[in-house]
């Protein structure tokens, strides 16, 4: 269960409690507000705070236009119009708060994104959860064999059942000498009166790097839109691309004409350099191209073929 | 009058539609949501939207100190404490979104804060509207003597009359011959069929620097406290300190206890070199120190001693 | 003539001494250092200093990717597969700093990107010279009617005539009543010794935006090729993109397999959309698509069409 | 030993190469460019490059304030007023770009400071090393009793033994586990002919928080100076203060003006809050003042008496 009981009575009280507000409401948000979406087999994302919504990208992106551009229909065109010409200020008027428990390798490439604000619990401070990240068999994949950083055929037998037990073996150990060098049990107590207990901050050491960490993460719909397009992508680790996924679903509830265009023009999109460009223009005018006459290394002319849908 | 007819349409609307949100709420901040508080002759500041209150620090601290820092009531220490150790994260956790109307001389040191989203009305897009700072008399001071960035005595008498001539001359001849070569007047009619007019980024240069602007302006609560530090002090210039101390009666609205902290802590304080440390621990002791003794340079000691309430 | 003597003279004392380090040089931009590019009537771009070349990317890459991509001979591969998949942060271990001298209206777009480190000229400190930007007859230019941020056809005659009388005239008659109000002239001498001068934060406010004002400004190499792609295109401003198109020439001189592929995989490169990658299957398979059933806007479908230079 | 063989050979050749520059050279810290200093058990830093000295930060100065500040002999005191004034962008002209050796959960606080640019050694491309921080006896303190993040006295006898015993063998484990899983050996040669092996993305979520990794880390000098003022405080962590007391050993190399000025007016200065500085004032008239008559709480008086060496 992700949520700490104190965490429970919180989400209660907060949502039992609706005030007026003469800020922008995104109604289908609001309403799902700090409930949790569960993400892996114990993190969640759950939505904080937000401000702004569709119509506020609008406002901002009229300010800067001034006059000329009033028609009070044309919202969806204007932020169509904005993600696709890459203007990135109106979105950047947006913000959202999330609270997210994730791992702790998870959350090392997560925290590479710097234009966010972030609170993180601290091991200094306080002891973590006895809670890590175990993949699912379906997720147990081996080394891919062409993509140095990618995943292979997913791993069977004898060799995904020794994996998953030294995954839960070693992660279980390492956790309770944790505990046996703060000398403190889960309730906070000490075990043996006659020990100090090693300092949290050293102690930390010794968990592995699928421990369950929680942060604060604030950012902006610019730079959330950002996060999303190179976490919700098919390179990504499915480890981060799970939350990156539950946070689409958030996108499109919080300000779903941004994030109709985002489909449109961001995940969907594709970016071909000038000699793709010019292959697929003679290839338009019905020209026979081959990679070697093409200017493409082969590499490249496999990107290009597969966006095209065409054989390599 | 500082606001369009369009503008007050927009917050009579606004403030007119109150709706339910589980989101916190600042009550006296959203009390006075799209209203404007009047800066200079023609300027203003205006809350658009926030996010988060004083507890929304507190409990972004709470995340990262975890247990054992429960106790209900002493939000007030903890605010005090984040303030006076300069945590900065759980400030940052909570965040506001102006619009301002600023002379353009104005907006060039605002802008070099460079944390902050804006959205700048575009003279490329759009005319400018006739209007232009003009100081108060009170206002028109002689470059200070001793502060080679500073300002001196009030300028009087004729002097005062030429510059305050001059001023308004220039401003108002400028943007004329703005209007006339972009061939368009205020309401977008072409003055003569006969020319083709100017383009309005090229033409825009020949206005002046008092000049208004306006721009939407977001920024968290973090770097709101450090424009103020900086803004509200008595080194910056006026005309941008006017905007500040507005800012400052918004943060008191949104969230009293770090406000109350932040002029404890940030505005009221002092630092003190490690040299005029150890010159006040001999003071202390009841040591007589002199300037040539103390290690300090004249314009040090001079410093210390205006800190400390004494005579140079 | 863009350059003071004080100028003149630290770049003939910078370049005469020439010292030994270990850090990588880049030749070709090392031995241009320091010499002013003329940009516009009078501005100029010139290289202060510098940090790392081509290599310094390929070895930040090779920490990250660690073992197995050592091949000494692949660096410009390697570089073109970083530029083609939005690798940044390799981009962002090289770093320049230029000093810039430009008119204001130009300094308030360059500004806006807000990832470089800026220290300009103040004239809060000292007097501004009695420069300012008048567009060459070429340049000037009538307002687009079809783009409302874009240029027409260029102005003539008479109304080009008095055009440019009124921009020498009003920059001028507002400079010398700068200096007027300051009571002080070029040499930094009082006027008039009855009169006290306006403060100089105050007395700028008279001059216009075609002003010539200064900087230092430092970005790294993936900050800067963001600012080139989005300045030195076709979109941008004529007087923005005269200084992106003379730190072109820089880039090729500090890293010319970086701006080679720069060249290709960003400024050449287009982005199509989800919806015009499936009309250009649709083409490719040798079916004839017209805009109402594409899918797409007229405006995309013309934009569409002029990418792939066909008939709209 | 800290660097491997590759790495070695690398140092030995760039710094078998010498060549001239144009540009500034801070010539003590040249001289030992590429040269790791250890810190920790396997960790180190080396400076990669850098951009500018402390003559770079007063030019930048300069360019800012113009004429009239121009007297050559006043270097020391004018980066001395900058710094005592908190003014930040002329230290932002300067950059440094360190090849850092560090244990994870040391890299999790550093990597907090977002102002920086940073390469990572990816595990997901290649195997980390079999290098784990091990405290040396003198570390291993106890939880302090008083603040919750700090370290206590050492811990000796048998419970050190034990720490030290399961800190060692958990990380080996664990780590002989992660080879085991990747079926590969040191050499990434192939275990197990019949076992695919674990993707590297997976595996490496096994290994404890003590295993090193590395990063090129790359920031300004005014944020290495902000990062220095946190780290090198006697607050921070032991084990990351071990890295900022080697980075303040580099600053000292790099820019001497700018580090005897960091010392006294940064890590050896105090900040007095309003109500601390009312007691002082009070204090220096010979009043005496007691805690709870003083409008500080008891921690605020304790701080304030340790600061002026005073018995609370």
């Amino acid at each position: 269960m992700p949520l700490s009981d104190d965490q429970q009575h919180e989400i209660m009280d907060a949502r039992g409690v609706g005030m007026m507000t003469t800020r922008p409401v995104a109604r289908a948000l609001d309403d799902q507000l700090h409930l949790p979406r569960p993400v892996l087999d114990h993190g969640f994302i759950r939505v904080i705070d937000y401000m702004g919504d569709d119509a506020a990208v609008v406002q901002a992106a009229r300010v800067s236009y001034g006059r000329g551009t009033k028609a009070a229909n044309e919202d969806r065109g204007l932020i169509r119009y904005l993600m696709r010409h890459r203007h990135s200020t109106p979105f950047e008027m947006c913000e959202i708060k999330l609270h997210i428990k994730l791992p702790i390798f998870v959350a090392r490439q997560w925290i590479r994104h710097r234009t966010a604000n972030v609170n993180e619990y601290s091991a200094r401070y306080s002891m973590l959860d006895r809670e890590f990240y175990i993949p699912a068999p379906a997720q147990l994949a081996a080394q891919s064999s062409v993509n140095r950083q990618g995943r292979g055929a997913v791993l069977e037998g004898e060799e995904a059942d020794d994996v998953l037990r030294l995954l839960r073996e070693d992660a279980g150990r390492n956790f309770d000498h944790y505990q046996d060098m703060l000398n403190e049990d889960a309730e906070g107590n000490s075990i043996d009166p006659d020990r100090a207990g090693l300092a949290r901050e050293l102690a930390r050491m010794n968990l592995t790097l699928n421990t369950y960490t929680q942060w604060y993460w604030k950012t902006d719909l610019h730079n959330l839109m950002h996060f999303l397009a190179l976490r919700a992508d098919a390179h990504a680790q499915y480890e981060i691309r799970v939350y990156a996924e539950a946070m689409l679903e958030v996108l499109e509830a919080w300000v779903p004409l941004c994030a109709e265009a985002f489909r449109d023009y961001r995940l969907g999109a594709v970016t071909l350099s000038a000699q793709m460009l010019a292959v697929l223009r003679r290839l338009l005018a019905g020209e026979a191209v081959e990679q070697p006459a093409s200017g493409l290394s082969k590499r490249e002319w496999g990107e290009l073929m597969a966006t095209l849908g065409r054989a390599a």
